[in-house]
């Protein structure tokens, strides 16, 4: 059990400490069964390894035990908010990934450009996997359409694939999605699935009215489907409740966005860790806690590619000495989620956590590896108990009860 | 998870076996830059790591995760209550530490002297740390204080502190400060902050109000401050819970009152540990559980005394022998929150224990370190489910379910 935020919010003190918490992007591994050893095991990493034996050891669980977590779970649960508490739906999820500035009260979507035959009837989901420069014009004209009360932000993602978001008072979900998933059926009008939902639900099937004859000459794009409509989850903001001068530095725009949802400052940086690094040190004076993401990790986890997580690994370890000479006060390295190379996807995995500081304990584990990690002092935690640890462990918590 | 209390106390069933908990305060440590051991890892303590060897091991979490317990929550957590649901407030422990007999359905509050300029602003918050005997004057004062349907007590505590009680039916809180925590201004009048304190909050600004004239000629002491207004929590008491005859034995008045409190009765001893090892033994036949407490390992650990923690713990180790004669059926050894050394005061890190009994089964730990019970079989638990497994373990628990 965990203190709730509100009580927690009340023992953060100020103080002077700095934080790092290094993400490694689908961190977890599993062996490969021709030498049965993970990734972790494989890899050169003699910098992690040191890490582990001065760290306080243990292995996290974002969501709950055998549940993947995707990324916004995933790193709301390293930023200390139980993922089941605040769900962040796919429309919000979206928006985050294309650096939209969703504020608190938007309802996103995730929209998918679609085929129509005469009837009306879907006859492609995806439009033929449109071109993404086609789709940014075709955009364009859904940005000319007005809705009564509320602002209408279109932005095209990638292919088929856009966000809409309307910005306005009392704009509120559930609602039922367009999408029958489905082909030779018609788009569905979207239905309120709770009473504070019925002004939202009719604003969006005015959308998708005054959609359909701008988009009529453009098959195969000639349609529209939303889905996964939501607000950002009502939550208490990074900095306020941890009183933390709290910075995020992410090459791609997902973790930005995630990073964003909770409040923390995002700082511009380059498309490589060395950029990261290089925009840590910069800004190093100006916060008390930076959240740093390492993408490669989780690209080579998901192609399923054993010999390029490896080599990801030990890339992250070589840049290591650079975060270290900083001298935080408080190191964290972990991940958001598992990615097996042998899985090629996400996993349920519990990922392995370090936690280096000068009041951080001592364990037996003196390798950076899940199977070492089983046995550290942290034990096998829910990744939302991980700030709290953070905090105490920057001495930016005061005593609960006298 | 644990058993809610209304369930655990109806397997509660009746029995012979002798039960021991010894808390030894602030046990925990951290390892010593220098040596990199903790003072567990560096006291000579064959006792103990015998113990350890023949016992269950593990490490307690007395209220979550980063969490730094306080005396109170420390040992609540021991003695099988969440310290989250039940929590001791400031004026509850301020009486609990002067041997105070609190009744369920007391209001009490931490008073301070302070000083009032000829305006009625406060120019010191202590009154220049009034001497007690200057105070103990003072309080005979406020006891001549009498207000309408309420008892009113008022004990000395130490210097520029007193505990004020309210006894009498309705007497409920929650209520303002009047420390305004500043000076430069008057003290606060005292604010029902639930419907059901506003009696409550009318008879302390009587109180105050009266205290005003008798304090009148006794600057520095010419005014009075209060706040932590509780009532002690709602809770089962422990010889009702568990079906146990328990008894507490400590040294110091905290402790005692802690486990008055939960209901135990409390015996008479000495002012050293030797003395109360000789009460454990002199009542040996009269109880079923003994709550004992070992003071010293906080007190060198507050003082950041790495080298006293340790020679704390070698006397502990010295005494253990005493308690291993009577031959408990169930002996604990833990603590009621760390006190490291290096941090010279509590601290969130998880705390070490050791349960012996015929039943607890085997572990690999056979040293009573930090780092060596990380791999023992209790792992890394709540403080509030060490009292199932204690019952468990003295064959006091029937059966859950056909």
């Amino acid at each position: 059990m965990a203190l709730d935020l509100a009580a927690l919010q009340e023992l953060a003190v100020p103080g002077t400490a700095k934080i790092v918490l290094c993400s490694l992007d689908g961190l977890g591994g599993l062996p490969r069964p021709e030498t049965g050893k993970s990734e972790l095991e494989t890899a050169r990493i003699p910098h992690l390894h040191a890490l582990a034996a001065g760290a306080a050891c243990g292995l996290l669980r974002h969501v709950a035990p055998g549940i993947t977590p995707g990324s916004g779970p995933g790193h709301l649960g390293l930023f200390g908010y139980d993922p089941l508490l605040f769900p962040v739906g796919r429309g919000v999820l979206e928006a985050l990934g294309i650096d939209f500035e969703l504020r608190p009260g938007d309802l996103a979507a995730r929209g998918n450009f679609c085929t129509l035959d005469a009837d009306g009837r879907i006859t492609d989901r995806r439009a033929g996997r449109l071109p993404s420069d086609r789709a940014a014009r075709l955009v364009e004209r859904l940005r000319e359409i007005r809705l009564d009360g509320v602002e209408v932000l279109v932005e095209p993602v990638k292919e088929h694939r856009f966000v809409l978001v309307l910005r306005g008072p009392d704009i509120s979900g559930p609602l039922s999605e367009t999408d029958p998933q489905a082909v030779g059926v018609p788009p569905l009008p979207v239905r309120p699935l709770a009473p504070a939902a019925e002004r939202a639900a009719r604003l969006v099937n005015q959308f998708v009215e005054a959609a359909r004859p701008r988009l009529a000459d453009a098959a195969p794009a000639n349609g529209i489907l939303l889905r996964g409509f939501d607000r950002q989850p009502d939550m208490p903001r990074f900095p306020d409740l941890y009183r933390l001068r709290a910075a995020a530095i992410a090459a791609y725009p997902m973790y930005r966005g995630l990073a964003r949802l909770v409040g923390m400052e995002i700082l511009k940086t380059g498309s490589t860790f060395a950029d990261e690094v290089a925009t840590l040190r910069e800004h190093w004076s100006d916060h008390d806690f930076f959240f740093v993401h390492y993408k490669d990790t989780d690209k080579a986890g998901e192609d399923g590619d054993f010999e390029a997580k490896v080599a990801a690994l030990e890339r992250f370890d070589a840049a290591l000495p650079g975060i270290l000479s900083l001298n935080p006060d408080v190191l964290v390295v972990s991940g958001d989620h598992a990615t097996p190379s042998i899985l090629a996807a996400h996993g349920w995995q519990p990922v392995p956590v370090a936690l280096a500081s000068r009041y951080c304990g001592a364990d037996p584990v003196s390798r950076f590896t899940e199977r070492d990690c089983t046995g550290g002092t942290l034990g096998l935690m829910p990744a939302h108990h991980l700030m709290p640890l953070v905090m105490a462990n920057a001495l930016r918590l005061t005593k609960y009860g006298a």
